[in-house]
């Protein structure tokens, strides 16, 4: 095939792919949530440009140049009618970085527009990923990520630490970069989101503390804190909201996903949860809700999985994984999660806000043991006989 | 869609599946055993009434109150003319417990009866598994199976210890529970199976006792031990029967999976071996068979593994498993071995008894070598040159 | 089915296995390499007569009697015409071997003639796996392979230690084995390769050093070593080629993979680079080349990976594994790599010689930090869009 030739078709085929049209995977239900048939977004989805030199003299063989690995969790935001997704894109050197995509449909049309340029302030900083992005009182948009170094206090070179790292932007092109959390008594953290509203006229984040090896099995969880300012942002004290707890999908390690979303009835977490298995970590998606005047304070949270790795989610560069960073509610209640498998690929679970309540206060809640789990199955079984 | 076309829409697909015809897959041979198309079970297998709420005015969205997340190892039994499982069904809060299910057919129509309630006598007891069905001389069916809960010596909250618990029932509907098995010298033990018939007047277990780290390289492996009584089983001296061996299939571990099958050559044994490996565990099945009158003393040990993870199976909710505690030999000589892969899924292996004697005495025993291998392969090379 | 309509399907079936023809997998493109639809070889490819034993009267169920579980990583050679393949054949046991294949095709067609009896001259020798055929300058042809045995230091009956066995042939029937390479600074090895030409009058190994963890963060990565002999190779001092190191794909570890090639701008080598997840260990293929005068000295070495795993490759017996220990390079400067998948099956990627090189030497290098990866690819974008 002539060079023209080449590159005519990879335009055609990638074309081809950000113009088809989703559809629901009629194969799944549960009443919770929909499946969608294809990702939202892939590799594939990343324009040519950002990957292939078109440049004929410099680049004969229309080759990759910049190639991208995976392209998966992603925060996301509606504004005037549009779909926002801020994905963790993956070249194949393992460098994540963020880029936007936009459509004018939650489900499919997803178009990257263009990279996030994140001032580089940190020289030590080595990858980020992870952005939640809030909308929050304050006006701003602020995007709070995971920063990543070398832990140079090891002598093992595959050693990382974390922090978390926040931006702020109006228009999510232009990105000021703010000073990364310093949470006092956390060295370090990962999965942190910044709440949309103030509490008690300070900014709030979902944290991950360390776990108190003191307190036998206190476990933690996800934590929550405050801090008087955002662009030199601290916290002192954490508290657990959501708990790690023994034999349930939390028992490894837990943390925030989604920027809450705002109820009625609360505030909606959507989350992930980690148990350790023969085959290592297992990441599933969970729900809770918290008090909408004390959004540390759990006042729902159904037992087990919303969402865990169905078919083909099950497989990709890290296995058994199902992820969320970001959720859309539209005024009309709708509401997407957009959840990444296995660290490659991002999808689409759509539901409304009522059922997402529904989920949350009806379904009972852990039980923790075996014992008790089956007396709520048989109460349901039982209640169920004057129906069938 | 509306509640009863919805709740009409699940009874028909979920009616589709219990009626539907497996059949052999023709894609696999190899002499020894034949696979299935489809499981045997699995969540969707599950009665809607054990996971949806019928009352409209309670659940209007007809969603799952308490979803499945798993169907799997499965202890079995026939009894006039009818096949039982066993199965261990997981919700979605990781919580396991047994529910039974049967068939007129051992590869196709299995449907859940019951979900089996057991005696709550271990106010510590966290979960349940992987219960083996042994239909004993005495007259009751045990199901003997593995009773978790935290290890409240460690400050790890994940940490588990197991020990084997004991129930015993006529009908499958009422279980008696007995006192858990006391292993003097192992203080934890999980893959125990009741051997169905009395050795010197005493009841034997198939166990698995701690390693001896003091004699290097014992390996330990799959132990037996005698129990004067059943209602307060105690067993002092394990030895040692189908040992762990280096760069064998049971390199990691081994455990005794479904009850030993009593033929005309010896007992029949279908166990499972891990090794470990870059991406965790691999769990494959493999065969032994001891003495008629010395049950604990192998007369044929098969080098390799009977069955490994192919194909779907190899994809689950812990990757590259598969795992028995279930096997039906039926009075025509059929042989079933029902199989879990990747604990998600439950399926059938279909042979029969003299098939499976030609494989375990015939199939030359695990040369521990590669140069001793490649002299097995040669030499069947240079035999079968007579017949090509 | 009778005994002769079994034997004979089975024969069908695998005549339609070795007689099926190739075809270029179309749903890839990167402009770099092509993928094929089908592995090249795989356990189904293995003579039936290597596994089942013919006689009807010692085997009346046609069964398997030394089955095979994988055949996978490969070391290649071009001669006269003919590929030759010489792969890592896993018994059910699995005791690897090596067996010989050959096609007049570089990826269909391929036959397994003879297993390789490798002299046994190291009674403590377990296991052998991956052969690096090298075509070496002093007229041998020359296998590397890994040699494994127990570490009988350890009480853990799973502890192995690797060293380089080293054997050299005329015509890949006969092997003669030489001395184990010794490397006086590397109590164990796995990955070694001979180079094709004396450096300096002797012959070079490429290896894999112990890391040095005094020298903190130093990493380590694929070594390079000098021995006078080649029946008693000894290396005294190894130094690093392609290094390992922090957030890259070579991040827990690297390798040597097929043996280099020559051309006309310098060695071109196709290594592995190894990093954790979540789910274990992911092995991916990346891309080198050293000085031909110097072939110790990288002179490029493009950032991230050339080949990982993808669709139904990042499934087996170790997930998420693609790996290289063999490459043939034709008069006509076409370029065939032989990657393994997942432990399990063995595959081809086809290219040119020109077309590595121009992946080698205009990709841009690994920047280390996602800052440095967002200003690589907005020059990208930037220059493209002159011509979008």
């Amino acid at each position: 095939m002539d060079y023209n030739d080449r590159v005519w078709t990879e335009k055609e085929r990638q074309e081809r792919l950000l113009s088809r049209k989703n559809t629901i995977d009629d194969s799944f239900y549960n009443g919770i949530f929909r499946r969608y048939t294809y990702p939202v977004l892939t590799r594939d989805h990343v324009p040519l440009s950002w990957r292939y030199d078109f440049s004929r003299e410099r680049n004969p063989y229309f080759m990759e140049r910049l190639g991208v690995n995976a392209v998966f969790n992603s925060g996301a935001l509606y504004r005037d009618g549009k779909y926002y997704l801020v994905a963790r894109v993956e070249g194949n050197d393992r460098k994540s970085f963020f880029a936007v995509a936009e459509s004018t449909s939650p489900v499919d049309g997803f178009r990257f527009t263009h990279p996030v340029v994140l001032p580089d302030t940190c020289p030590d900083e080595t990858n980020v990923y992870d952005m939640r992005l809030t909308q929050h009182q304050d006006g701003w948009i602020y995007g709070v990520f995971c920063s990543e170094r070398h832990d140079d206090s090891s002598p093992d070179i595959s050693q990382a630490v974390a922090s978390a790292g926040i931006v702020r932007t109006k228009d999510l092109q232009t990105w000021e970069r703010l000073d990364n959390l310093v949470t006092l008594r956390s060295p370090q953290q990962r999965n942190v989101c910044l709440f949309p509203e103030f509490v008690d006229g300070k900014y709030a984040f979902f944290t991950r503390p360390m776990d108190s090896f003191i307190e036998t099995g206190s476990g933690g969880g996800i934590g929550f804190g405050l801090s008087e300012s955002i662009e030199h942002a601290v916290i002192d004290n954490e508290i657990i909201t959501s708990r790690r707890r023994y034999h349930t999908i939390t028992e490894s390690k837990n943390g925030a996903g989604a920027v809450p979303i705002k109820t009625e009835k609360g505030w909606l977490h959507i989350a992930h949860g980690v148990r350790n298995t023969a085959a290592g970590l297992r990441y599933v998606i969970y729900v809770f809700v918290t008090a909408l005047d004390k959004p540390w304070h759990v006042i729902a949270e159904p037992g087990g999985l919303l969402i865990g790795p169905r078919g083909h989610e099950r497989s990709g560069d890290v296995d058994n994984v199902v992820f969320t960073n970001g959720a859309i509610d539209t005024p009309d209640g709708h509401l997407f999660i957009y959840y990444a498998s296995s660290d490659t690929r991002l999808h689409v679970a759509e539901t409304t806000v009522d059922r997402m309540l529904d989920y949350a206060f009806n379904t009972p809640s852990d039980s923790l043991r075996s014992a008790e789990a089956v007396k709520q199955r048989l109460s349901l079984i039982e209640a169920n006989k004057a129906f069938i």
